[in-house]
């Protein structure tokens, strides 16, 4: 909580400064509060070793962005040197750091050549001489490229690396990088596991809480330029006059960190905020109504980046209320929009009314037929798979099928279908599984990364957006290993084409120590995580086995209610004879939504990934696996395999008893234990269940679920968290 | 969060633990986690005087209780002192400091005269020579009562007092000290304006947050030797397994703070969990359960407290369900708490399914006649007032009708009708308006002090509770001054007959400074706070006039739904000639349950307390008051009154701006600012309203409301906090 203090931007308060973060990292900090920017002491070495390389800093301060990188160097070198180099005007011993834009220093404006093509927000660090001095140069064009600049060198400094023969030159290959709050406004957030809303918007906009501020910072060290303040599931009450002024004051703490804030549109507004008798896209008064509302909101927050629908699905209003597309709907907005520079992102989540043959085919069935049809301010936002963000999916056909479209990557920080806070899950492998993926089959790319880079197909919009999985936990994400999701969707953002073990060891030299014998278990559970999850959950292309509502723990034997899409049996289709969704050109066909060559793959049961393997095909129990194993063997196997997993999590973590502070180990290991126990239920209920439909023996070694299926299905948990209200 | 570093009560580490704390009080603490335990560094002089007194400290660490006093010590001391005295097993100095049981300390087995009459919980802390050595003593019969000495004598040294000729001695007039959290399991605090709740059920018994500590320690502090863990409109569900496994885990945590863990009780829970055909009291088969009910219970937690019961209330299941009487369903759940050393808590805040023709009179006629019927470990739980929690109540006539059956008396400290956590109102006014008055109105008591204390009547029973004010916000209460109200409560609950002003003094001598250029101007702040809400609220007796449903703001024109005495216009019943509810025997005759002394004052205009006149008279606009005004110019004059004690409050605070760390300072001044501007709110829309049906002139040199009173009567807040889901 030093932000007030340091917000000032004097250096004349960095010796105080240094001692508060010398005694907060040694102790305090380790709640978590601090995320990947402890800023710790680094060994005596190191710390000499840099203090002689930065000589002096040089840095300019009339800028609130400039006040902001300012500040986070004092913090930043304060603690980890022990003491921050002196400030100067420019520098005057032989080495030296300098930091800012050619506005800002003579020194970077000597450069201008190389910062040509960085844009707003690239910046450079690279090994200049300067008069003659040694210098380290951060230069962006923009003051938000040096902030981000200034945090990528921290970043150096954090994990050891050398200052010496640098020459790095970063731009985001995303221009959108954004993060989904899905806050109902009464500071319950769906889907949140990590307590109430950070936003509170009771006390807004008079109390502006130190913690806005370092929620910016954490989101500027990842590049991460925009939020969107309130649910998908939107209230129109987000845009009464009130609620903007309170939207305005968090715009106001965000911008010096680049963040621009959005928000969701309840597509009904016009209805319910402005009296109109429809809220029909095509409507002049519901056209003249947004055009007002936009105007509004422009005049409170004059950086406002737009709006986020989510339309017809799931009950939601939308265009199709009235006869009108989902382009129809987006435009409309688009058009209000369009004057103040903001953008529409409209998702592509959509269920129909009718529950369809296959709900995997619904999204690119309502939206690959209006690729053209979209203004330029508008992206789609579709989430990484046709389903829900279940622990594994195929990658979103629609992103091979739009390609006059820009489309935005939808992740999902918050793991509603991945264990809650309590399971330690790294989500960048998942994430990187997507992101990796081939959307033609054949090799010669693009994969999703591409199509949602900039890069792709010329479109000016690009955009990658993250459920976030932040709350007023003190740890922000409810645990601390769940504060990597957040850190890795930024990295990624910033550059998807980036790999998942990289940014884990990144995070874990930061957020625990630089010390390799730290560093490397701390990264093999990371890497190993997602697919342990994936074998107690879900394994070999199942999915939506969840139980109902809360979605805390297994439920494939969930049946009946409003929507048959909405239970498990539709997805796994188990009997007495086999399992799986037959997606196959005699099944439902969806892989006829994916590029020839891919659709090939996924639709022939020899050639699929078997880790899809049942996500596309429906196959009898005894279907023999590459292993030579029998399905429904590997299908157990896989399942005791995943709490295998997780036991040998415990062990490494045990392994770093006396190299973790005793908070978070011991925090850690409670969850781990609760993880523990929890995939071993979901082995055992799941395993209880579909033996009891196919009756077969279980493969030998395997034990017997300890209660009887009834016992499993019995279970009830009211107050699981993040359910709807 | 130095907790668990100190939980091993090592004073070898106390070298360490000071540099943290010196630093954390410098400036990380001050986001208020630290509550009035601060322990920040004491002026030089004052800090090598008491170093001087306590050469040497003697406390055993054998006992958690003992481990957890000489942890506080070890923190207190190194944080008030620069450095903590060394550690021995006696005092070997020339000065120094026991603390004790005959038990722990010979040097304190020699007092054992002195000890006698402190019972379990008392302490004396006082001068003695110990082998020609000037010392400190701070004994007790039990390791509770040292634990409780040495919080006393940290409270000495934070406040600056001197430790010469110390001869205190401390034994607790209540023997239940009690919060009540209104937890609704899914982590929600119904009437909760401080984030979340603080159990984390989700993620208990496995995880222990370190907070719990912390939560108990801060109670400790106060006395506080009891916490109820869920809302009186229970869900059966606390007392499941699952449920009582996670209760178990913070009654592990609180007993060596001397804190009993209770549980709201869900009457019909026979019925929910056990599969009954009733809840009957009566019933065999129901009594049978809740035997084997609390022997699960006390097998988890062998010092379990017993059982809150809000029934027949608001919809809340009961023994009237089955024709039985509140005393058959107490005497029910006492019969199978006894063999423990169970108590029920039994509340007299209960509804009539019909409307009564005065809802102040209720509880009084439901309870009044049981007097004698319940069981030797019942106590009756009863609101300071007839209504619920308003900003002035008379007391509640229960408290002087029911000589045969111990009274618990219950207050609210979070604040659901004095304006949230935004309004600073200290609710120490509050709770000793209530406590000093004289239940016979003759001037010679008993005070409802004396009737809830344990020396009134013989009772072996006696008990104070608090609606805690507490949740997940990092202050703890939701803002700074609303920790006064949870201080406030636990020193009354100790010793109801002590002085809200002396304990506002302490406490702002610990929490901001012992400075008196800081003490005074906040006690002057406090001690006219609720006055101030009384006067923009509900002046002259006034009650009842909050928005329906959150209670958030004013709404003296609520009428209709489902109960009239669930709207404003039930209480104030004004009209064009005159305001007041007369409950005078020309009226409901309310005035009838007071004592005939009481009753008399009350029920004559001329001599009941202008600020009750309007709880019990109802009289024209005109009636002329003591000081000549009309009741209508009188009442304005009140409405703006309470503006103006607002701006005086900031103006007090203004003047503490360089003497108060920024980050409080500025919290403080924006919950002031709200507050303000609620105040004007609440005076506009107040007086608007009131002058819609008298037609009358504002009084000169009153400023008209500045909206119509549409305006007010339009506003609409869905998502205030707090509101019951």
């Amino acid at each position: 909580m030093l932000t007030p203090l340091l917000r000032a931007g004097r250096w004349a308060r960095a010796g105080l400064v240094l001692v508060l973060l010398a005694c907060s990292g040694g102790v305090q900090a380790e709640d978590g509060y601090a995320l990947w920017m402890r800023y710790v002491p680094l060994a005596d070495a190191a710390a000499s070793s840099y203090r002689a390389r930065l000589g002096t800093v040089a840095i300019a301060e009339q800028t609130p962005a400039q006040q902001a990188a300012s500040a986070e160097l004092a913090r930043g070198l304060g603690g980890l040197l022990g003491r921050a180099p002196p400030m100067a005007a420019s520098v005057t011993a032989t080495t030296g750091l300098v930091v800012g834009t050619p506005r800002s220093s003579p020194a970077v404006a000597r450069l201008r050549q190389a910062l040509s093509g960085l844009g707003d927000e690239g910046y450079l660090i690279r090994n200049v001489q300067v008069d003659g001095r040694n210098v380290v140069m951060v230069a962006a064009q923009q003051d938000i490229g040096a902030l981000y600049g200034v945090f990528h060198l921290l970043r150096l400094l954090q994990t050891g690396a050398s200052l010496d023969g640098l020459a790095l030159r970063e731009v985001p290959q995303v221009r959108l990088r954004v993060l989904n709050h899905w806050d109902n406004l009464d500071r319950y957030v769906e889907r949140g596991y990590a307590g109430s809303s950070l936003w509170d918007w009771q006390t807004l906009p008079e109390w502006r809480d130190p913690r806005y501020t370092d929620y910016a910072r954490a989101n500027a060290s990842l590049g991460i330029n925009g939020t969107v303040l309130n649910n998908v599931n939107a209230s129109a009450i987000s845009l009464t006059p009130a609620y903007l002024e309170k939207a305005a004051a968090l715009a106001d703490l965000f911008r010096p960190y680049g963040i621009r804030v959005y928000l969701s549109a309840r597509f009904s507004a016009p209805i319910e905020l402005g009296g109109l008798p429809t809220a029909d896209p095509l409507d002049p008064g519901v056209q003249a109504w947004w055009r007002d509302k936009v105007a509004q909101i422009h005049a409170l927050i004059p950086d406002f980046g737009g709006f986020l629908v989510k339309a017809n699905s799931e009950g939601q209003p939308g265009p199709q209320d009235y006869g009108r597309s989902h382009a129809d709907g987006a435009n409309l907005l688009a058009d209000a929009l369009a004057p103040y520079d903001g953008v529409v992102m409209w998702r592509a989540f959509v269920y129909a009314h009718d529950v369809p043959d296959d709900r995997a085919k619904q999204a690119y069935s309502e939206f690959a037929g209006l690729d053209g049809q979209f203004r330029p301010n508008v992206i789609v936002q579709v989430k990484n798979g046709p389903i829900d963000f279940q622990p594994r999916e195929p990658f979103h056909p629609l992103f091979g099928a739009m390609p006059r479209t820009p489309l935005m990557l939808e992740l999902q920080i918050t793991k509603e279908y991945l264990g809650f806070a309590t399971h330690l899950v790294y989500l960048g492998s998942l994430f990187e599984e997507v992101l990796q993926t081939d959307t033609r089959g054949r090799g010669d790319g693009p994969n999703v990364a591409r199509v949602v880079s900039s890069v792709a197909d010329g479109h000016a919009l690009s955009g990658m957006a993250g459920v976030a999985n932040i709350g007023t936990d003190r740890n922000w994400s409810g645990s601390h290993f769940d504060q990597a999701n957040w850190y890795a969707f930024g990295r990624m953002a910033w550059n998807p084409q980036q790999r998942a073990r990289a940014i884990a060891t990144d995070w874990a030299a930061m957020t625990f120590s630089p010390d390799p014998a730290v560093v490397e278990p701390i990264v093999g559970m990371m890497m190993g995580s997602r697919e342990a999850a994936v074998n107690y959950m879900s394994p070999l292309g199942l999915h939506h086995l969840m139980a109902r509502g809360h979605h805390y723990g297994p439920g494939p034997w969930v049946d009946g209610g409003p929507r048959a899409d909405w239970t498990s049996v539709y997805y796994h289709r188990a009997d007495h004879a086999g399992i799986g969704f037959d997606r196959t050109t005699r099944g439902s066909n969806a892989v006829s939504q994916y590029a020839p060559a891919l659709a090939a793959r996924y639709g022939d049961p020899a050639r699929v990934p078997e880790s899809l393997l049942l996500w596309f095909h429906h196959l009898p129990w005894e279907h023999r696996m590459r292993s030579g194993r029998s399905l429904w063997e590997a299908l157990v196997g896989h399942y005791s395999q995943g709490v295998r997993q997780v036991q040998a999590m415990q062990d490494s973590w045990a392994s770093l008893h006396d190299r973790i502070d005793p908070q978070r180990h011991q925090q850690v290991s409670a969850f781990l234990r609760i993880q523990h126990e929890e995939a071993q239920w979901w082995r055992d209920a799941s395993v209880a269940y579909f033996q009891s439909l196919n009756g077969r023996p279980l493969p030998a070694g395997e034990a017997p679920p300890p209660h009887p299926l009834a016992y499993y299905q019995a279970l009830q948990f009211p107050f699981a968290p993040g359910d709807g209200r």
